[in-house]
């Protein structure tokens, strides 16, 4: 299992029609084959700059890669992510053997 | 339900006995009352230089606070995080509403 996922902030005002429309949009991607367990979530530690967090699991690198390649996620990354996210890191987690 | 996740670098090398006893000597944490679904994993992104992860949850705000505070949480930070981690970064997500 590969736990992929991103910390970010977007450039629309927190509560902005134009923040939630962002999130509405990505929504898409949680029905990318092999994306199982999609969450968007709330950022809230104080202790870094990102408002958000979408996480994902695939069962294997070859599904993590196909989901990085599908149509629907690099037109979301050209279209929607890098006009609109300021800022993102992004963390992959795997179990420890 | 709140996930308090962190990121982190270890000060010893890949591999090692240090490293070892550091992932066991933190397994503490998952007997701290409040603590649910905690994760040691290896973060396997080559976008960040984080080596490992612990994820963990809480019901509430108030089971946060006393994770935080409980003296099995607060000695392993003094003995062991505070010498041994190179590095960090904590993030923590709560269900988008």
């Amino acid at each position: 299992m590969i736990r992929h996922t991103v910390a970010f902030r977007l450039t629309h005002p927190a509560g902005s029609s134009e923040e939630h429309d962002f999130l509405a949009a990505a929504r898409v991607l949680a029905d990318i084959p092999g994306v199982e367990q999609f969450e968007q979530l709330r950022q809230t530690s104080a202790k870094n700059d990102f408002s958000f967090g979408f996480s994902m699991e695939f069962a294997d690198r070859a599904a993590y890669d196909a989901y990085n390649d599908h149509p629907a996620h690099t037109a979301f990354v050209a279209e929607r992510w890098v006009p609109e996210v300021a800022s993102f890191l992004e963390i992959d987690y795997e179990p420890l053997a």
